[in-house]
């Protein structure tokens, strides 16, 4: 047999072919998390740092999809997340415009979608600067609100220490 | 502006299109579970029932994406997992082998795979009912505790009582 190793490898031989958007999609409903924490900063114009990110936590045995997982957008970073669990993390508007655009042009398709469009407006506001502004920053705390809340996730708008207030 | 009421309608617009094939494929790679349980059956052949199952949690908040999910595979059962959570559970051979015909044309991407892998093999071996066999039936046990393990899937294989016994 003859193999030509020229041909496109098909998804059962070859496990390390770029993620689809389509699947990330689909992994992202179930595994990704978007949040918007908001905390005391006294040395910021508001006296509140709004820190929103996008993350999906494995078990550390399956790091390896965190990695394609970054390779596939391009960025974020690799963490510890808690005990054996690992995070891929994105941080800083710009990039997290650009997650954004992405579940803009691949929708989510269960419930998180309304986390996620709360998140994507917290993100266009901030681009805007609106967050350094008393309306905008109270907006925004509406907005992390009215986000999916859960055990993992407690609801903590301007909390006195600097912990999460919002996710879904 | 007029609108022309065929235009196929864009993701964005009508959540309730049909579920890519990708995407069912990222949403069980974060959030399926296949299952193979073996329990004591003094009735049948060999003393032992196996009982294999995939099957889908969500809470129950997000029920609806367990109805796209059988209407996606066209059957399956939509019922309650524990307490606020649903699942939408796939049992019997005829059933499971398309669900294994779908996951080896469209291959899990995350380590679950190789949990996949043990359970097309165990479904494989009850359509030609090696499991009527001791021989078989011990294969299977081996398959089923090769599947991955975790505090919600304690590893009892041949449990006296009928609790699942490896699943992944």
């Amino acid at each position: 047999m003859v193999l030509d190793r020229s041909d496109k490898p098909t998804g059962a031989d070859n496990q390390q072919e770029r993620l689809s958007a389509e699947w990330v999609v689909g992994f992202v409903d179930g595994e990704g998390c978007f949040f918007v924490g908001i905390n005391r900063q006294p040395s910021m114009t508001m006296g509140w740092q709004v820190l929103p990110e996008f993350r999906v936590v494995q078990h550390e045995k399956d790091v390896a999809i965190l990695k394609r997982l970054h390779e596939f957008f391009g960025f974020g970073q690799i963490t510890t997340n808690h005990g054996d669990r690992k995070e891929l993390r994105v941080r800083g508007i710009e990039r997290l415009s650009e997650i954004v655009r992405f579940f803009r042009a691949h929708p989510l398709r269960t419930v998180k979608r309304s986390s996620f469009d709360c998140f994507a407006e917290v993100i266009e506001m901030m681009q805007q600067g609106d967050h350094l502004t008393a309306e905008g920053l109270e907006k925004i705390r509406k907005l992390a609100s009215r986000m999916n809340r859960g055990a993992q996730n407690p609801q903590r708008p301007y909390a006195r220490t600097p912990v999460v207030s919002a996710g879904g």
